[in-house]
């Protein structure tokens, strides 16, 4: 029920995945809207498709806390819900933000180990896709957390993208290790001690868009604001390039027209509707945050990127990573002990 | 001689510009090789440029502190002295950022009331520029001196850009003011008191690109990704765009072809050479930071900058204003105070 075609555009979509996916899909929310959009699908119970009534919507205004908690019945919480008790195996929501980051917290909780989600959006590149995370599910993290955020990011590409040895790049304002806020500095220093990823570095802004890196990590308040503005902009200079065109006379449509095909490839590979869902990561259970104005493409390109998570086994590995994580900084820690004392007993037989 | 381009094309921009604003030009550097940039336009004499030779350049690499107080005699050095010194009214440089607003703290000096200096980048909007800023002088920003910002910025844009009572925004993860870091949500607080700007809420990432706002307020380390972002998306697109049309057949070259003037007009509109250089606000005189890709256009355009900085007399409309808010916020103070003392009177008397 959330987004800003709900609930015409997800129903479709899940269609469209249920037939390209073959996957089973419950539409969970208001049954007598959803059924109305089935109409022009007679098929879909024999696509897998089942509908979950529910009574309530968490509106956009909503403070998200407040609403999970009151709201039993809203359909992000009851959808988040059925991956709690097993009976689907993620849930995807194009609703409040806020309100999904919420109910998959307070509903599957955290990953043992794991301090804070972060939301990984998947960015189009020349070379195919950065995943900047976080991009806004927490602000002011902690150093500890962003490294946690390092590894998530890097097993996910490699398990849902295919990506060897991601390469992971902090986000900050210089190459230079000694560039930075108190907490990019503290972070780089973490960064550098971690054995489970392929670090390489800081990002500097420009390093998304040209795909430097295949994970950028970054708080959330930063990812936030670099998301938008690159929405932004692509936005303008869509909408000047129209202007212009609408305005250039003869021989600029029929430039326009002759550069269409380049043009609408181009915008294909450059597509973030093509990735269509965020993996809310660090959360125990399968979780995809989808743009609020997501279409039928995006919602079916999402359920595309849920089957691709559980299918990796993404969740498994996270936590056997934070594990395998800990007991290689202790083992060092020990190892680090052992050879003080064996050298303090050294100096005290001279 | 900083920049990538230097000393050729900064002595070419500044010919260019000595031409077009009639202003008088010290070019600070090598003579040797600034003289043989020169041998190309025989009556740069006369057009009121001269030269002042310096031996020290400081590199890309060091340290700007560091290099600033041991080369007493590089370019930057020299040129910011000769500002303190009132031989020049404006310094202007392409090389290291970190080492012209370093010089510009050492020798020029903060104005007094200002906690930090800030850089002020113009982003092309499709209705004219937004000023960033900060958009890299400092990282880990009190609140108080994000306020100092925004009064500076919006002093820049009225006298500089000539708009009226100029849009204000912070930059921020949502536009309710509950939402964003510590940082930003203590800011907030304090813009709402702020007398002297026309403070207008958050703006979100996607504002900056459209216009939404004329000056938007960040901490230096978003403010500088925000930026290198924005460059690396143009870049990419343009490369891109270039690529899909060299592969896209006879009909797509056509359309490019066809298409050129139009993408022209559009691409001059979004240039930002157009406006060439970013003030670095808050010292006690004028100082322009250029990219340093610059090229001449730029740096004739910076020069421009530079002009209307000083013609605006921006440096004595932040003095003022910095005292004209202390005097406000104090009387405030005392009213608010004599209306206390008031009220007890008054209940001591019943």
């Amino acid at each position: 029920m959330g987004g800003d075609f709900a609930p015409l555009e997800i129903v479709k979509g899940s269609v469209d995945a249920a037939r390209k996916y073959h996957c089973e899909i419950v539409l969970v929310g208001d049954e007598p809207q959803i059924r109305d959009v089935l109409k022009s699908t007679p098929d879909w119970e024999k696509l897998g498709i089942t509908i979950h009534h529910t009574s309530e919507v968490i509106e956009m205004g909503e403070h998200p806390a407040e609403a999970v908690r009151k709201k039993k019945d809203a359909s992000v919480v009851v959808a988040t819900q059925l991956v709690k008790d097993g009976v689907c195996d993620a849930v995807l929501s194009a609703g409040s933000t806020g309100a999904a980051v919420t109910a998959a917290q307070f509903i599957l909780k955290r990953i043992k180990g794991i301090g804070r989600p972060t939301i990984a959006t998947p960015m189009p590149t020349p070379q195919g896709v950065t995943l900047l995370l976080d991009s806004g599910a927490n602000v002011d993290t902690k150093p500890e957390h962003l490294v946690q955020s390092g590894i998530m990011g890097s097993i996910y590409a490699q398990y849902v993208f295919g990506i060897k040895a991601p390469k992971v790049g902090l986000l900050n304002i210089g190459e230079e290790e000694t560039k930075g806020n108190e907490q990019a500095k503290a972070t780089y220093e973490l960064l550098k001690t971690v054995h489970t990823i392929n670090f390489c570095g800081n990002a500097e802004g420009r390093d998304v868009p040209t795909g430097a890196f295949d994970v950028v990590i970054c708080d959330g308040f930063v990812g936030n604001i670099v998301l938008k503005f690159a929405e932004g902009l692509a936005m303008t200079i869509l909408g000047l390039l129209k202007d212009a065109i609408g305005h250039g006379g003869l021989l600029a449509k029929a430039g326009a027209l002759f550069l269409m095909p380049t043009l609408r490839k181009l915008g294909k590979r450059l597509d973030v509707t093509e990735y269509g869902g965020a993996p809310l990561l660090g959360v125990n259970g399968v979780c995809i945050i989808s743009h609020g104005s997501s279409k039928a493409k995006s919602i079916c390109s999402a359920i595309g990127v849920a089957d691709d998570y559980v299918e990796g086994k993404v969740l498994e590995h996270i936590h056997d990573t934070i594990v395998e994580e800990e007991q290689l900084a202790q083992a060092e820690e020990e190892a680090a002990k052992a050879a003080k004392k064996a050298a303090e007993a050294e100096s005290a037989q001279d």
